[in-house]
């Protein structure tokens, strides 16, 4: 524990000091699992993202080795992913031809882009933004893209158009769907009561779209079916990735936005990958760093030819269970990529895309998140629609205009919470020092004074409406027998009173003043209080006071209210 | 009061039904002395967004009646201002030639698109967003705006370009500038001094640019000053503004961003002028009408051949010192400018535009916020530092980018501090039943359980973050004696726990029954209660209780841990 704690203390590579011979079995395992497990995903989702196939695998040789160096997670695996290809793929559409020469290049600036703005981003300590978009809101849009991902895939699934459908083809697709389906459902139950244990039993279910995939590219070779019109993947060129770096200059301006944007979702998929591991293996995610190692992770992309990466929760999740301790595991999968390059990869070519695409279908309707529907729907019904509208948006709108209006939801519903701060009327309970709601409470209180408390930080984001509220109570008590004549401010809950906020309660003394009412305040927290003396707020209070106690407060009051 | 109150209650033109006689004095008297103001601001604005000059009168016409209708503040003075003013000849700028048909078409263009666009706002009750922007930030903006148009103004001030200046014109307008500066200073106190009352003497002052234009009209009129090159206004067309409404339907597209970012400063200018005014007068704003005013203000600019107006906050103070008691005030105003341009306009083709740049240098400079920045400086530096960028934004980047600068700040500002919520670890002030911060004070602690209060609603702003810091004090804990068995967390300030909250709360509850530590929860309040009730989270809790108070769930830990 004390070990997985000290790696963020250490810094980078932390965990490489500290590395225990007893971790290096799980290690080897998970990385052979997770590279079995790259070999279709990579091609998969460089097909998603319309580009050749072969930039799917160098995406998961160079940049996990950057992740290791910088990331924050033991578990992260980072390489292609399904929802960042879809978007890759949408802005590359409508500037190169698919699995073009200069779609590859377009993507390797996107890659920069977003590698740079996540390494700047890092640099700064923007991780705190990992909260910007609601849970809700993620569903939504990972289940909209999943739809639109899935939706792509049926013409590649039946071997063609659906006009012009591929019977061999549409049989193997078909065929693949339902054999994935059925491993899906129950592979892992079988095994298990074939005796194997759990753990082992859910990585090798894992490994059975790999399985399925291989099966599938014999059957091919074997019946010559590529011959016959099974469309394949075609040559895969061998060899390592070279490092180099070729940028089309004319693109750069309609590459910033979309690839700044990818940036953005590339985090929030890896935080949350990260951070849900993380918790499973009782170890803190370090925000600021995940930027880095992500920044890093892109600009080696960039630099390998290939395209934006991402941390996959999927396959972070097999990692882990597959027995991954450390980023060594994804150093050893890389290594294994890395080989598979290096070795005739003639068999690549036979890959058929129908399974591919199978394989794709499956994967993705897996990202489908009903249950986080219904939960909300049960739970909370804007957060119900929240999620709805995020999922509409990337299905109506696209995927783009989806992360907008995800972005925007969210941040509205935050300003709409912040600008509804809880604020309560207090009242004493008879013969103690305890001051409650008056709505909710038997309480007493004295004529012609209001005591409130205000449960929540003071700044710009409701300043104006708890300065509102204050004259909203006074208003309603203009008629009553005793007017108001003091108004007391619990401060109890207040942690921050921000320059706007400051400047609210100033012109609310003076407005009070002109009325005959004075304003005074209690339990004020004692770095409020140093920041305060730090304005002439204070001593503008004249008549008001500041009392360490709302008891003290209520009994100077009562005092007070006599003489009068 | 009472019926200041029920305007808002009764809706729209609520004023006018229970308009009294008392306040028709003071409303024609405003109405007579805004007229006065507005022809000189509206000439020299229009010429600022580079538009003929009688468009800026046509502004005050028609637009103010329709905010009149809808409208929320009393005394907001409706028409061109100089900051936005300043927006659309950016944008126009680059567009159309300067004082063009063209660009007048596009101006009624921004101003159909803006209005409908706080329209829209306004019937989704998106008034909340006027909490968006910090002090700082919209002081910042404002400063930075106001330095642009001074600078913009200095070679109209000049007569010509600093090249080749034009000495009766540059005469006329540094003459215009000083005499315009000396009533700025001492004109309040000399008529003070005079036997005026306050509120007469500072109205008067305000009127004193209009008195200068007059006069160095009738100067040029005299001495033929036009003749000898000095720089007029020249032609302003008589007659009422038609009601017809031309659009260059090719750009559409590209005047939509900027009008929507016009939109939003027309509202947040408009709504901190309405809101600051109404505080004076004791009454209250409603942000959401404030949106529909505007909205259907904008409108009628648009239909009667004028470009989008805001409500001016210095103008609309001149009107409420002036005597004005509601909206009749800006009517009458705006049937006094319907009868100058009814009647012949010859001799407003002889302003001088060296004094018009001069008023507007004047106007403008006033807006630059320093005593703002020196309390922000001393008071908090971070917003010290949020104005200063806000300024800077506009002067190195531009007015557009200097908004979106300053609402990103503002943004990350509310996004961090949402994300840093307050948290306290409780003990027990001995021999009470009250539990405070072991930080701040000596209280009593029970061995291997951690007592926490949370001081802010639970959402997907602070989730992750509030359970990270649990983790972490658990981490911080794990070498002691007694390890942590119990966790308490305190509710008594939680007043909201969202969907994805909800979610962070169960996993931490699955970790820590992991570890052997149980989730115990006190002082739930009862809305809070009722919501968590509709998920499965409180069955999930096990062997963890929801106490009622904090000095139960203490001595039930107390009694448990004894046993162990």
């Amino acid at each position: 524990m004390q070990n997985k704690e000290s790696h963020h203390k250490n810094g980078m590579l932390g965990w490489l000091k500290h590395y225990q011979r007893a971790a290096l079995v799980g290690d080897i395992n998970a990385g052979a699992v997770v590279a079995l497990l790259l070999i279709p995903q990579g091609i998969a989702y460089a097909l998603v993202a319309g580009l050749p196939p072969v930039t799917g695998l160098y995406a998961s040789v160079l940049p996990p080795l950057a992740y290791a160096l910088l990331g924050s997670s033991m578990v992260q695996s980072v390489g292609a992913q399904a929802i960042t290809a879809l978007m890759i793929g949408t802005t590359l559409a409508t500037l190169a031809p698919h699995g073009s020469t200069l779609s590859l290049i377009l993507a390797s600036q996107m890659a920069l882009i977003a590698g740079a703005t996540l390494l700047l981003c890092g640099l700064l300590r923007l991780g705190f933004l990992a909260s910007f978009l609601s849970r809700p809101v993620m569903s939504g849009f990972t289940t909209g893209s999943a739809i639109v991902i899935a939706g792509e895939q049926v013409k590649p699934l039946l071997g063609g158009s659906l006009n012009s459908m591929h019977v061999p083809g549409m049989a193997i697709g078909l065929g693949a769907l339902l054999a994935l389906w059925l491993a899906k459902q129950y592979l892992t139950g079988l095994l298990v009561r074939l005796g194997l244990v759990q753990s082992w039993a859910e990585t090798l279910s894992k490994l059975a779209p790999a399985f399925i995939l291989l099966l599938a590219t014999v059957l091919v070779s074997v019946l010559d079916l590529h011959r016959a019109g099974v469309s394949v993947v075609g040559e895969v060129p061998s060899g390592f990735p070279s490092l180099s770096f070729a940028a089309s200059s004319s693109h750069w301006g309609v590459l910033v936005k979309p690839s700044m944007l990818l940036a953005f979702v590339i985090f929030l998929f890896s935080q949350s990958s990260a951070q849900a591991l993380a918790q499973r293996r009782n170890e803190r995610i370090n925000a600021d760093h995940e930027l880095l190692g992500l920044g890093a992770a892109n600009l080696m992309s960039a630099l390998s030819g290939s395209f934006p990466v991402t941390g996959s929760i999927s396959r972070s999740a097999v990692n882990f269970t597959a027995g991954a301790n450390t980023p060594l595991a994804s150093i050893i999968s890389a290594c294994f990529l890395g080989l598979v390059l290096l070795a005739p990869t003639t068999w690549l070519a036979l890959l058929p895309i129908p399974v591919l695409a199978a394989t794709i279908i499956l994967a993705v309707l897996g990202m489908v998140d009903l249950p986080a529907f219904r939960e909300a729907w049960r739970y909370d019904r804007g957060d119900a629609a929240a999620m709805l509208t995020a999922a509409g948006g990337v299905l109506v709108l696209g995927v783009e205009e989806g992360v907008i209006l995800g972005v925007a939801l969210s941040l509205a519903t935050l300003i709409w919470r912040a600008s509804r701060p809880h604020m309560a009327v207090l009242g004493r309970i008879p013969g103690t020092e305890h001051f409650r709601n008056v709505r909710r409470h038997e309480v007493e209180t004295l004529p012609g004074v209001l005591m409130l408390r205000i449960d929540a930080d003071l700044f710009f984001g409701n300043a104006d409406v708890i300065v509102g509220h204050i004259e909203h109570l006074l208003d309603g008590r203009e008629h009553q027998t005793v007017p108001i004549r003091h108004i007391l401010l619990v401060m109890s809950a207040v942690n921050l009173i921000d320059t706007t906020a400051l400047h609210a309660l100033k012109e609310l003394n003076q407005n009070l003043k002109k009325r005959g009412i004075t304003l005074h305040l209690s339990e004020i927290k004692g770095p409020v209080m140093d920041h305060l003396q730090r304005s002439d707020f204070i001593e503008r209070l004249n008549d008001g006071q500041i009392f360490l106690s709302t008891a003290q407060a209520y009994d100077f009051l009562a005092k007070n209210e006599r003489i009068f």
